[in-house]
């Protein structure tokens, strides 16, 4: 059982942000993401693009910004409970919470903060009929790390960003990577279309297309899938092609999911919260912040997540201390401790003789 | 007669922002602030100290939060009426509002954003029983131009960062400085209390001290001062010291001042806002966000500054725009306009086939 102060359900900027905002209040934070790395849309959806309306960054792009929130929560220590989904919450006798994931792993805390987004990120999968049979067992919907496909033979399947991105990476490190996709034409960075193309033309990347893969083989494990490969002029051909490893690459859907059936209150797709106060959900203890909120004004802005999570903290202090007074203290002012030991502060100001 | 959509009264880290994010939404702001500068507490009181608290900066002087936030608005034309302090509003009958300064420049603008932080930074004055007849004609409180006192005899008193920096600064720009401390250690960075000991021992700064001015000479303008010096041996003894300027830099400090006096709801001296929809006051169109607000939970942060604006401008909108619908689009998707005729936009994604 993983204990903490706050459990934050969702690793995106708003959760991220969190980290920073109870560490200075000493309350200690762990993070559930159904990805596999924190960052939430920034990291899943748009790394490479520039975000124009984070305030005093006239540019930043979405990894950036990620980057930034990991270093400035770093000193806090956060807990990871990475790529599984938070599916049921119980709430104790003493008002406390466990929620555990998809996968099992349980996790007690007097406060949640869900800070959800649109919800938890899910591959789109491709219509072949068995694929659940294979998931884990050689199809693979996320590449996680790389390094579990050296040596094997790869089939990506995608026309976008990251099948293009995946292809070019795996190319050094897989033995063979074939990219299979409906259309001639791909949707992504002019950079890494133009890769692809060189990668193809120096016989490192196996292309297929106009085509799509619709069977999976193998016993117990993937060894191999069906393509099925269509053009203008010949008919459709079907024929199989050895693998050990088929990644479909469709883009990640966010649904709300499991959070819908915790009691909380829902409108829009969002969960109700109290924006006059504090952010908490209809559940005490249970606050909702950033993206998966709703309340009457409510921007799905990043800033605005940030904003959310400060405040939502004040009363996470006041839950977990309860009785206790806390004065609001400036960080330029009383510097940060970070749990890991270290602490910034400003450099002070001396008292001296001039003669 | 300044006009324009959005009239915001102080030039803090909160008003600065605003202009961006009333640019968004196509709206042009303009700014009061009574101080020469723009970046409110931030340039005034600690423009080199670190803060780390803003969102996705583990680290940021003041003063260059302040110039980021200057440069992420600078495409959005705002103008600047500044060293006044706003001292009146009217309501017109149409519903829209005429704001003086007391230098009598009047603006007139559909909506009002307070953004006055703690107040309007006022100078603390020596005690001197005529110095309001000296002032801008030999006594100065705040600097502005530098230029000002290009080969003039200048004495400066205080013995804070200011004063020394000041006197650091204009030591090659005066014919000579003065500078003048009831103590004789000053407190300030190390750097700069270093730096005058040089300036001292060069003869480039000559330093009164432990001593006070206590009087001021001149006809309709400064020609002199009269310096009490005393010391733990001899007797206080008074002289007069000729001068051009004398410029006493004990610090600013806010009061909120005449808004105080606008017909607001005031409670612990801030403004009371509805922070359950769009920070208005108890008078339509005019709004207070940061520092000078108050409601229930509210943290005297940057960042709450930040959401505040926000959420405000669209409220801004749909009076300035009345019965016209505003869709929020992101700045990642749809990029940034300049009023200036700049366009900032992420790099397209291609459609490119590869062969
Ligand atoms: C293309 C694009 C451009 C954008 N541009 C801008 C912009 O310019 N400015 C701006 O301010 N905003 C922009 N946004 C919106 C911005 O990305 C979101 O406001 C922001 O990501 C919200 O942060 P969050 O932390 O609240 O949620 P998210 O970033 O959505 O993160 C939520 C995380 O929670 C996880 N999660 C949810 N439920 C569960 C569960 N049950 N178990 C485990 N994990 C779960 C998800 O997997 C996800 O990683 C843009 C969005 C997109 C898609
Ligand atoms: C030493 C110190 C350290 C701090 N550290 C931090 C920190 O680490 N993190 C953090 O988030 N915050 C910190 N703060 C607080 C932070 O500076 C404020 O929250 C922030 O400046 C508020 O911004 P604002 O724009 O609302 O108001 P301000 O910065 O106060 O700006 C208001 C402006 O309005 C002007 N004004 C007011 N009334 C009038 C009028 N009638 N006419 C004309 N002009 C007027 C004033 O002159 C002023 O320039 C610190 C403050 C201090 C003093």
């Amino acid at each position: 059982m993983i204990k903490t102060d706050i459990l934050i359900i969702g690793a995106g900027p708003t959760g991220l942000f969190t980290v920073f905002e109870a560490g200075l209040l000493k309350l200690k934070c762990h993070l559930i993401d159904a990805l596999p790395q924190p960052g939430g849309q920034c990291s899943e959806i748009y790394p490479k693009k520039p975000i124009y309306d984070i305030p005093a960054y006239p540019e930043i792009l979405a990894g950036d910004l990620t980057h930034k929130l990991m270093e400035q929560c770093k000193q806090f220590e956060p807990g990871f409970t990475l790529g599984e989904r938070a599916e049921t919450i119980d709430k104790q006798e003493d008002g406390t919470f466990i929620v555990t994931t998809n996968k099992g792993t349980k996790h007690h805390a007097p406060v949640v903060a869900i800070a959800g987004g649109l919800g938890s990120f899910e591959p789109r999968k491709p219509q072949i009929h068995n694929i659940n049979e294979y998931e884990d067992v050689g199809v693979e919907y996320i590449i996680k790390d790389p390094e579990v496909y050296r040596n094997k033979k790869v089939i990506i399947a995608g026309g976008g960003d990251s099948a293009l991105d995946w292809s070019i990476f795996l190319s050094d490190v897989a033995k063979s990577v074939t990219l299979v996709h409906r259309r001639n034409e791909f949707r992504g960075h002019l950079d890494s279309v133009e890769k692809v193309q060189e990668l193809k033309n120096a016989g490192k990347i196996n292309l297929i297309t106009p085509a799509e893969v619709v069977g999976l083989l193998g016993a117990d494990k993937v060894t191999g899938v069906v393509v099925k490969e269509s053009d203008d002029i010949h008919l459709d051909k079907e024929y199989e092609l050895e693998c050990d490893h088929f990644i479909p690459l469709f883009g990640l859907s966010p649904k709300l999911g499991p959070i819908a059936n915790w009691g909380l209150e829902i409108e829009k797709n969002a969960i109700k919260v109290d924006n006059s106060l504090d952010y908490q959900t209809n559940i005490p203890g249970v606050f909702a912040i950033g993206d998966v909120n709703t309340y009457p004004g409510k921007l799905k802005l990043i800033l605005c997540g940030f904003h959310e999570a400060t405040l939502m903290c004040q009363s996470a202090y006041q839950i977990i201390n309860p009785g206790k007074r806390y004065v609001m203290k400036y960080t330029t002012v009383s510097g940060v401790d970070g749990f890991d030991g270290t602490r910034k502060e400003a450099p002070k100001a001396v008292v001296k003789k001039i003669e």
